[in-house]
């Protein structure tokens, strides 16, 4: 372990400095209404002594932690598999740190460790928390909302019922799965089946819906389940064509199980797009590139996402005329922001 | 944001189980003294009303967060880039969770955010911190030493020069060099070429150090410089075939290195092993697998150097008759544990 040396103190930085103690505590709060070569002065100081401020003061002063919980609702090594979780983080991590908070990922085993998150969360480590990828019956959101921090969720959460303040971002995902499918049939394709996402999640629920939006009454035959993974759409594809064999278009609901599905149509000897046209979703780089055909898909800003959710929480962090801090706005209805997709075509359909 | 739920308390568990809030206490702080039948009540009790324990009170009881940091001193994107990372986490992940402590990883865009990275260590947020692939020059060993959190490295940390008290796990990296560089002389080949990793990481200078062991005073126009990424594999792997295309063999510094050093002998028309035998380091799957020919390379077990960190850091949080919570045995020198490689042979050396 380290020693714990003797921590330089703000004194010590304003005495180096040569400036008082609460200009010190101004520059290290945000330098607001200090001058520039002040603050350079300052600057120095904490640099050249390695001076940290100590939290609990500076909390003091400005009321906030400047750290923000990240919670993915899957077990850690899915976290780091499906390159979704790390383009969310990117976009998270960029908009977080551009505005000085630390990013606290804190990572699970899964489900069953959602009640220690919970613990953390309501700790005061932490001034809000960002958490994504939920699941229906996911006990997290009830244990997040008693924990009292403010939460901006990735993805509509599926318990929304129109009473509770939950701000959301999310992508059109019945949107986009519609523009996918009425792509195929203005292909010529009439047998469009569907790989579905894994249906205790939102977003695969939509897609769904968006698929049925168009094809209406089709033969139940066609959709097969899937859970996002490879091995999911490889599994569903299989079943698909045992199923149907006849079947000459596949709306798979994102990339991972489209390449999957792509897989088994080449194992059992059918042509893409020629004998079966796919389309997935996400746009998920390098996987929709590097599949061959490359894959045409439906695109979502899935960093972006990221970047907004952030900016949703930190704007409601830091008090304005719009509101008081860790409040939806006045008679706000649940606050969803639905970000458009795009159809991305490529070779695969 | 959510509206902050009144927060079901230790007295309406208490009352629900029909205990004292003693035992309530005792049983959300790990059950020990009480009877099974009676922490079952207690636990169905909590589960029923959604209670939160309140960390503050937790923490007065244990002396403890239950929550430990983790530190990639590396950018964000980096560390979802590289699979050595998610390997390591994956180990701290495990140990952390079987003790029922929470893995809080600070993610950061890059070292200017490392100030921001001691301030949340310094805080009170976690009881200790596990800190891996620190560089040379990187202020954050020093800010991490100032803000008194106790502290495992995963690497052998630059700075350590015997006098303080530092608790690392590293892989015998020097040693496998030299066992990777013994099997290319084996083979009969006599122009080893190295590509190094990022020479401002120990890892890296132990490596190069090993491979000098045994080549002694080779052309020094055999070496060239890495940065541990395919793509400084394949620069390194121009340079090295344009300044001496009679090379033979290259002991490359990790397996990302040597997938790029591979593309370059293809490009270049070298059979890999006939012409030029290859070795990797880390047995990083499914890199050195899915390479064609599959790598030769020294294993590293990546995962166990995660949950032996975890491991000496709880040890040493969780006081015993060894010694004081937070502090190496009395008189220990740098605790520094080293775990052995082994040669993994596939068909490229």
């Amino acid at each position: 372990m380290n020693d714990a040396a003797p921590r330089p103190t703000l004194e010590a930085v304003a005495a180096r400095a040569g400036v008082s103690r609460a200009t010190v505590s101004r520059v290290v709060n945000g330098g607001d209404g200090v001058r520039e070569p002040l603050v350079e002065r300052v600057r120095r100081a904490v640099e050249e002594l390695g001076y940290v401020p100590n939290q609990a003061a500076r909390s003091l002063v400005t009321k906030r932690h400047h750290a923000v919980a990240v919670v993915v609702a899957e077990p850690e090594s899915r976290v780091f598999a499906d390159p979704f979780f790390a383009l969310q983080l990117r976009g998270i991590s960029k908009e977080l740190t551009a505005q000085d908070n630390q990013l606290v990922l804190l990572l699970t085993e899964g489900r069953d460790d959602h009640t220690r998150v919970a613990r953390y969360l309501a700790g005061g480590h932490v001034d809000g928390a960002l958490v994504f990828s939920l699941h229906l019956d996911d006990p997290l959101p009830g244990l997040i909302q008693r924990a009292g921090v403010p939460t901006v969720f990735g993805g509509r959460p599926g318990w929304s019922d129109g009473t509770a303040d939950v701000v959301y971002v999310d992508s059109d995902n019945r949107g986009g799965a519609r523009d996918a499918v009425r792509h195929l049939l203005g292909l010529g394709r009439s047998r469009v089946a569907h790989i579905t996402g894994a249906l205790d999640q939102t977003s695969a629920v939509d897609r769904l819906d968006g698929y049925r939006d168009v094809m209406g009454d089709a033969d139940p035959d066609l959709v097969a389940p899937g859970d996002f993974t490879p091995a999911g759409g490889e599994r569903a594809m299989r079943e698909l064509l045992d199923r149907c064999p006849g079947l000459d278009a596949v709306f798979a609901a994102n990339d991972l199980t489209a390449s999957g599905a792509l897989r088994v149509l080449r194992e059992r000897g059918r042509r893409v797009p020629e004998d079966v046209a796919l389309i997935g979703f996400d746009d998920m780089l390098p996987v929709a590139e590097q599949t061959d055909p490359p894959l045409t898909t439906v695109r979502q800003d899935i960093e972006e996402m990221g970047r907004l959710m952030a900016r949703l929480l930190l704007r409601g962090l830091d008090p304005s005329p719009a509101g008081p801090a860790g409040a939806a706005p006045a008679g706000a209805a649940p606050a969803g922001v639905v970000l458009p997709t795009t159809l991305v075509r490529r070779a695969s359909a």
